[in-house]
């Protein structure tokens, strides 16, 4: 019975991969048996190396696609990967295609680039020309690459697909709280990081003692926390209030902490950080929670 | 009969003189024939030295008080002016009383210290205690500053009493227009500005090609033009937006722009400035306009 459940699984395989480009392949669910290759496009931060870990302890063939600028080499260096342009889209797909990779994932920060440094090759001169994307930046690119994407065939899943364990859970990690009035600020904070959301801003607020010191450009969270740090005020340190845009595709750009972010909120003398349960994956939880522990600082993911 | 008028107003401003504290003085006009002295509360910026130049062409006495870390004096040492810290609020009030000033006028950007670099005297201690300032710093401090001032007999007046012909008229100040894409930029950001002001965070948005590239923090606008410079893309430069918050205190931090800030956006390579009609102070018109004009900046005015 278990041998005939693998032919017929292999035969459906072979079919699915003739439609793929119908995108057949949604609807066959293949997994846990013969999940297909997968292709990290890597940004920046420990994200993509976690992704490569998941793959290599669960058995799964994968390849990474490290992007010029971007990507922290040293992370992945260790893994099979090749790295391009990041307006090279064409040249990305025909080395994913080849690679034989089905499923993509994106993992980490991207920096947008200006669209002088970008240069777009052929393929994504054209999507771009097809799609609309007449602001390259702009956060609806990321929802329609995907379409693109999934129009070239390939099937897009989010980080927290391979890293389900990893997803915040509502409460606190490890044994440090925001005091009463912290709670405040995080009520505030969490306002605001959402407004500034909706309006495509940013993700991510700093909030002190009642003032939000400053809001997420497009420069990025560690941007936001480096400028924030001398405007901070004696007494209890800022929190980072870090949501999900409600428009936000998830597959792209879901907030990600990790002991790296615990080590420059220490630095920055931050009093803590908030997430939201169910929307930011959580990194090395064991070792995190570690460091936040003995260095006083809060963790807290909350329903929102 | 015009010796007879100029007795009566003196009898009736040495009577105001003694009812100051009960200010009864607001409703005795004397202007423009006796202007009470004037004290000039001097933050960062032109304003202060504009508002000095407007009293002696008017010749009306004044008085300027240079907060520490905060005037720059360049800007007022030609004037009468005593330097004072920000927290010793109650010695500043001394020194007004004694130089006999009544009404008063804030003058300049303030950078928001910290609680430790405040070092509050035991007037503004007092003060804060009873008015319940539990975070200085907040913008609502502004319009307590105000109430509790006027309780020890003072009128503070808006810098735009005095500088009544520099207050933003709606248009372009110059030959330079925003293309059609950038009057849509405007209206992100006009609506942008808007709400990041609503929730207490700043008063200005900097767009570029549809993007929002950073909101003001309690950084300040020069700061923000600062990190959006870097992230400009290519092609048309980026806009600074200014509007008021809508629920400010008018008679502080009325947005003013001068030759200094055109100065800045031509070294930025912004395109332009938008500022509220009714709302936003511009200094030296001409020049501004001249300088404008020549580095192909525009600058604009709506009505909003």
């Amino acid at each position: 019975m278990y041998q005939k459940c693998i032919v017929i699984t292999s035969q459906l395989w072979i079919l699915s991969r003739l439609f793929v480009k119908s995108r057949l392949v949604q609807f066959v669910n293949l997994a846990p048996l013969m999940e297909p290759k997968l292709g990290i496009v890597a940004g920046g931060g420990e994200l993509p190396r976690k992704l490569a870990s998941a793959c290599i302890d669960n058995g799964r063939e994968f390849l990474i696609l490290a992007l010029e600028g971007q990507t922290n080499k040293r992370m992945i260096e260790s893994f099979p990967y090749k790295t391009i342009r990041m307006g090279d889209v064409g040249k990305g797909i025909k080395f994913l295609r080849d690679a034989q990779v089905i499923e993509l994932v994106f993992a980490g920060s991207i920096k947008r680039p200006s669209l002088r440094e970008l240069k777009l090759d052929a393929w994504a001169l054209k999507k771009a020309a097809l799609l609309g994307l007449k602001w390259i930046g702009d956060d609806s690119i990321l929802s329609k690459l995907i379409q693109a994407l999934e129009g070239e065939g390939f099937s897009v899943i989010g980080p927290d697909d391979i890293l389900s364990n990893c997803i915040a859970s509502p409460g606190t990690y490890g044994k440090n709280f925001p005091t009463d009035e912290q709670e405040a600020d995080i009520k505030h904070g969490l306002r605001v990081a959402r407004v500034v959301g909706e309006l495509d801003i940013g993700q991510a607020a700093v909030v002190q003692q009642g003032i939000v010191l400053g809001v997420e450009g497009i420069d990025g969270t560690d941007a936001l926390i480096r400028r924030c740090t001398p405007l901070q005020r004696s007494g209890l340190g800022a929190i980072l209030i870090k949501t999900c845009k409600p428009q936000q595709e998830r597959r792209i750009d879901l907030p990600v902490i990790g002991v790296d972010t615990i080590k420059t909120l220490v630095q920055s003398k931050f009093s803590g950080v908030v997430i939201e349960a169910g929307r930011a994956i959580v990194l090395d939880k064991n070792e995190l929670t570690g460091i936040a522990d003995q260095s006083g600082v809060f963790v807290m993911a909350v329903e929102f």
